[in-house]
């Protein structure tokens, strides 16, 4: 990580879910995710990168081009999956559809910084850092509830990590509308 | 609060400051403000209100044209305040400039509900709900130090909160641009 004169800042892009989803994301969350206090439950569009105020400026466009050139669509949840045996990671699976493969491909590519260090599979982290023996537990428990969400997404955000590791919305963009 | 078939869901406006500003308020709210892990560091513009999904929709308009109607501007942060004997809650006191009233007057009109608990004093919680005795103290401390930020504003956050007490944004709206 460079800092200093460079005044670099790290940014994210999410969309967050309906409040229902939110609410039941954080029902497990609060009891098995560190991260819980840190950010709302959300799907992540682009993971942490780092850019300096000048670049993000230009980026900001780049992301309202990319809004405006997107209809809302819908997405659908239908189980608990897991990153196991690589993390123990619980999520909300979401379906796979062409509108956000289109979404994560135009933030990495262009005039984004193109590295990810993950395939993308869309999803909302309900459970993460486990040790081995409560992960068991909590899939085991998980994986036997009826998880069944859909929702209508019209819109991501931009945010910005603050020194404590929360994460704050600096811009909304939504989709099809007309900005500047 | 009238909860069931009125789908009603609990809003507020805010304004984030700066990152600088946010992880210094960070550093008192971690240790004396029980909010901290339920909203970023922010400058209140309208307290929490509830309306329904098609009277949001309604606001959100009324806030772009706010939103485009007003300048960009600059606040300035000289000195930690109190609002003792009334509350134990310590804040970054923002020094009181026209913009801030006229934006709080614009969502206290018009289409939106009007009731406001307090008179608008611009400030930033950095310690609240402290026993008698640890107010002292901290105030006692807080007030010793150097406290001098300038921030240039250009955008507020409509936020809406979840069932655990923390706040997801909505839409953000920056001023001076056309949107939609």
């Amino acid at each position: 990580m460079i800092t200093g004169g460079f005044d670099l800042m790290k940014y994210g892009i999410a969309i967050f879910p309906s409040k229902e989803i939110q609410d039941a994301a954080n029902s497990y969350r609060k009891r098995y995710d560190p991260k819980y206090a840190l950010i709302p439950p959300h799907l992540t569009l682009k993971e942490a990168f780092e850019v300096d105020h000048q670049t993000i400026k230009e980026l900001v466009i780049e992301l309202k081009r990319i809004a405006n050139e997107t209809k809302p669509f819908k997405i659908n949840i239908n189980k608990v999956s897991s990153f196991a045996p690589v993390t123990n990671t619980l999520y909300f699976k979401i379906e796979p559809i062409q509108e956000l493969t289109d979404l994560f491909n135009k933030m990495h590519s262009g005039k984004f910084p193109k590295e990810s260090e993950h395939a993308f599979v869309p999803h909302i982290t309900i459970a993460q850092k486990l040790a081995d023996g409560e992960y068991a537990d909590v899939r085991g428990s998980l994986q036997m509830k009826k998880v069944e969400f859909e929702d209508h997404i019209d819109r991501f955000q931009l945010l910005y990590q603050l020194e404590n590791g929360s994460w704050t919305v600096y811009e909304s963009f939504v989709f099809g509308q007309e900005h500047m």
